[in-house]
């Protein structure tokens, strides 16, 4: 009806093949090399979709076209017409490596100045570099398939949530500040002077309330917000796969969500996941020193305290706890490789302040560092609690139980490290459930919840509330994969009478729990269902599946370790007269 | 493995039927209704997936589970053990009216105050009850099938998008505040204090970033927010679907997003859409004297100033333009609904001056009001302009000619309200192209860009940019749905020169420009592609799919029109202490 300009490009650079061949094509894309050989020139062009190669040559091809090509630089975009040719020497490397394009025309749709790093595979450039041209960082391949993995994570999630009759529901992104835990993010309210909108840490009570509401079965893949003092690889704003449920059991959560585990292996990784296993805390804690147990290896924690004590070696008698891992064949360490371990267990973020071993050489003998103060025999039993083979490496550290069980999982992880035992083709989830509800802040005197003030104890824990808070076990579960927590949630306490006892035993007052979560507590007085849900760290769980521990890299556009986005270089000040129409100002000095 | 608690129900209230009869079930759900009989007790349950009658005879059921029965209130929540039973007298009416349940358990699992309105499809609860129990508003049968409808709209979208080889990006939501139009929202920075981030009106500047990194295709279905003082059904924050292309030409786009036109109405309405056609900005104008013009009828403005005007009329003679609409068959209007017409144009939202009409009867007299000054000869000829038939009437008005244009498109769409000619079940999507690229802003004495500063001018108007800016046309399409619009884009910029040559004619000084779009104009200078796009309204879509005007009946939890969310409270007032964090101060009286 009206005339429009016609199409750029007939193909894009990587669908080309054989069966193109003869075929005029125009095809747009950047020029990532050219090779130029005198009488002859090749040009790779790049698109999101692949490489194909340009050839041309003095003798055959028009003058124009020959010029434009000599004038190209890396990361020119050009738009190429041509003939697609059968190539006389094949690159099996390259997906289009059979064919190349005979052009008759080249036409530089935009130049480009000289990028600060190489567009390869591997750069040249250092992280900040990168961060600060991302947008020539994603087309490096490693980066733009980051990001396509991503959407293939989230397209599969809705595909499995979509399928169970989850409703996808967008809950606001403007509410109000209750922060416990976690700083909020707030927005100064123009309209309303003196007002703040907050930033949600997560939609946990939105989602509560669709319960209240009656949806049933809700989902969303959401932005939340932290205002933390960031450590690497945290990032303020972060994305979550967000659940709940009503009428369910954590047996219903736990099976529904194993499903989803299973369909994203399945379709992600073509792995089979079977049945995930259940552990407790306190069976965690035990045989792993944590509560996100690595289950690729086993090497569980052993105690040794009643074996080891009193025999005369102060460092032990005087220890709460003595314990150790047996590393399997490491008998034969060398004294180098005992002193790494040494130094390992001492590093301040670990923390311990020695290491203790024992070789059950492949001869039968053993032989310690502590000899002086333990017979053979007595050795000889330490590696029979271990149920230890000749040739095996015992590891052992005392000190305060917690905190030492905390070491020996640190060391355990090192140990699977070095044997080669975290494989990174292998994974193996875990649900952790009987979660503390409370845990003691021994600074601010009082208790915090572990997961959040909402989580339902155990029924039968109830009574402990008042007289022994610290051992209610809460109906709250971990997905961990490979030590790694990628999701976390509980049963939500649904009855109004036990979320004012919590918030009690968490030392608000009834006004404060009215002031700030009031409305949680109203709706609860209109037939709250039962109900529960888990929340996935989104960013996390797309590193995992893709083999990565960085999130950053599976962020199009991340902020760096001080909170800023080094590309549009932000945050940044504002005008006065902006802050003066939201009516605030900037405090100087802090005071 | 681990003890577990059993599930809680065996089905849903919505799915049981007659082939479930005699099977023992366990259901869970609301009271929608008990209606007591004495010997007889009759409960609707409600869940997600429907109603379920459960029935109990004094003579028969347990003792226990006919008290628990009594007890009931409206939206207590239960849990009903019992047996599926034919029903004497079905109900067609209802999904499981073929059957009912003979309970043998009725569990209260948590009571319920008297809800503040009732819980029906036709409520007696008003806007703002609704707004603050909004988790009652949605038990609801028809806000519930909002909030479905909502998932099904964005799940078919994705389904489109995908298959069409778009990546869904997500883009950060904490960036920098570069208003142009529109207010941001801003986030104080706490681990930069003084500094600040905002929350981005729509991915713009991020989309185009991500064409520069070689994506290609990218969308995303995203919230936006503009801090703007609110009119009805207008949201602080909003969802947008956003969509981007490289090597695109503007016939590509509107290709490709017909297609998804096409894909939602088949999919969700199941209506098949034909070729959407285009129409310029200036033929809308002239036509319908509207940028957003109901295509579901035709009553077409037509100018009738050279035949109206010179023949002693003092009104016409001194308007610039004379125009009117055929209202078909309106011939016999009583001269109180001519009086209604006269008095809708005069509102001051519309703001005509009068209204003159021309009878052209159906025996062909022809009488108008002001047949003082024109023969009977000269109202024939203008009836001849209009194509009129005998029976229509003419509806004339003058002054400033884009003035009476858009008045004439509110008198066209008032009448076609009238004659029914703007049926809801009728879709008429249009492309208008063509816009203006600036527009003259009289207060500020500068141009504003129309749609933004990125939209690319048509090539050949590149040369007016210095002398006649205000008829540069840009490369850029709204769709246009019912008189709706829905989406809005254009081809972009993509060249550092002439992107710096609009910001000059908007008015930036070079240092302006740099400060806020630098990282946006450095990338430009490293291969950008040529590239466009569009985003749509994503909450209006769904509003209009499902024949609704309110957005806000489409949003889980929208605010009202001071902005405020009444269920929350937010925004509410910060302790002193979190805003000494953050280093900012509240200034009061906004001095």
């Amino acid at each position: 009806m009206l005339n429009l300009t016609t199409h750029h490009r007939t193909h894009t650079c990587g669908e080309l093949s054989h069966a193109d061949i003869n075929k005029e094509v125009t095809l747009c894309g950047w020029v990532q090399r050219v090779r130029d050989k005198g009488g002859m020139l090749w040009i790779d062009v790049r698109d999101r979709y692949g490489v194909i190669q340009i050839v041309l040559e003095e003798s055959s091809t028009e003058i124009n076209c020959m010029q434009n090509a000599k004038s190209l630089g890396r990361e020119y975009v050009i738009k190429v017409t041509g003939v697609v040719k059968e190539r006389m020497s094949k690159n099996p490397k390259m997906k289009t490596g059979d064919i190349e394009i005979i052009p008759t025309t080249i036409e530089v749709l935009n130049p480009s100045q000289v990028p600060p790093f190489t567009i390869e595979d591997n750069t040249d450039g250092g992280d900040n570099l990168r961060m600060k041209y991302r947008y020539l960082d994603i087309r490096r391949n490693p980066v733009k398939h980051n990001l396509e993995f991503r959407h293939n994570v989230s397209h599969q999630i809705r595909n499995y949530m979509d399928e169970q009759n989850f409703v996808e529901v967008e809950t606001p992104v403007l509410i109000k500040s209750t922060p416990e835990g976690a700083r909020d993010f707030i927005v100064p309210s123009r309209v309303n002077p003196g007002e703040f909108y907050a930033l949600p840490q997560s939609p946990q009570t939105f989602k509560q309330l669709l319960m209240v509401a009656g949806l049933d079965r809700y989902y969303q893949i959401v932005k939340c917000f932290r205002d933390e003092d960031l450590r690497a690889d945290r990032q303020p704003e972060f994305t979550q796969l967000d659940c709940e449920m009503s009428f369910v059991t954590q047996q219903d959560i736990l099976q529904t969500f194993s499903g989803l585990v299973k369909h994203l292996f399945k379709n992600i990784k073509g792995i089979e996941i079977s049945e995930i296993p259940l552990m407790t805390y306190q069976e965690a804690m035990h045989s792993y020193g944590s509560d996100k147990p690595d289950l690729r290896f086993d090497m569980k924690l052993v105690d040794l305290t009643t074996q080891l004590k009193g025999k005369g070696f102060l460092v032990f008698d005087s220890a709460e706890w003595i314990g150790g891992i047996c590393a399997k064949g490491c008998a034969i360490y060398t004294r180098k490789q005992i002193d790494e371990l040494i130094e390992f267990v001492k590093k301040p973020q670990i923390g311990a302040g020695g290491l203790v071993y024992v070789r059950y050489n492949s001869d039968g003998t053993v032989k310690s560092s502590v000899d002086k103060f333990y017979t053979e025999d007595e050795l000889k039993k330490v590696t029979e609690l271990f149920k230890a083979a000749p040739g095996d490496l015992l590891l052992i550290l005392c000190g305060k139980e917690k905190h030492t069980r905390k070491c020996l999982n640190e060391l355990r992880l090192e140990m699977g490290n070095r044997l080669g035992l975290r494989k990174s083709d292998e994974y193996k989830p875990v649900w952790i459930i009987d979660f503390p509800l409370l845990e003691w802040n021994e600074e601010e005197k009082r208790f915090y919840a572990m997961h959040h003030p909402f989580t339902s104890p155990k029924t039968e824990d109830i009574p402990l509330l008042d007289s022994q808070p610290e051992k209610v076990r809460a109906i709250a579960h971990d997905l961990v994969i490979n030590g790694t927590e990628i999701g976390g949630g509980s049963i939500r306490i649904h009855q109004k009478e036990l979320q004012e006892k919590i918030f009690h035993v968490l030392g608000f007052t009834k006004e404060e729990a009215n002031e700030k979560f009031g409305f949680l507590m109203n709706a609860f007085e209109f037939g709250a269902p039962p109900h529960g849900g888990i929340a996935f760290g989104f960013d996390r769980w797309v590193a995992l599946l893709c083999g990565s521990e960085t999130i950053r890299d599976f962020i199009a556009f991340p902020k760096n370790n001080a909170g800023r986005d080094v590309m549009i270089d932000s945050p940044s000040p504002l005008p006065d007269v902006q802050l003066k129409e939201l009516g605030i100002s900037i405090q100087k000095n802090n005071t």
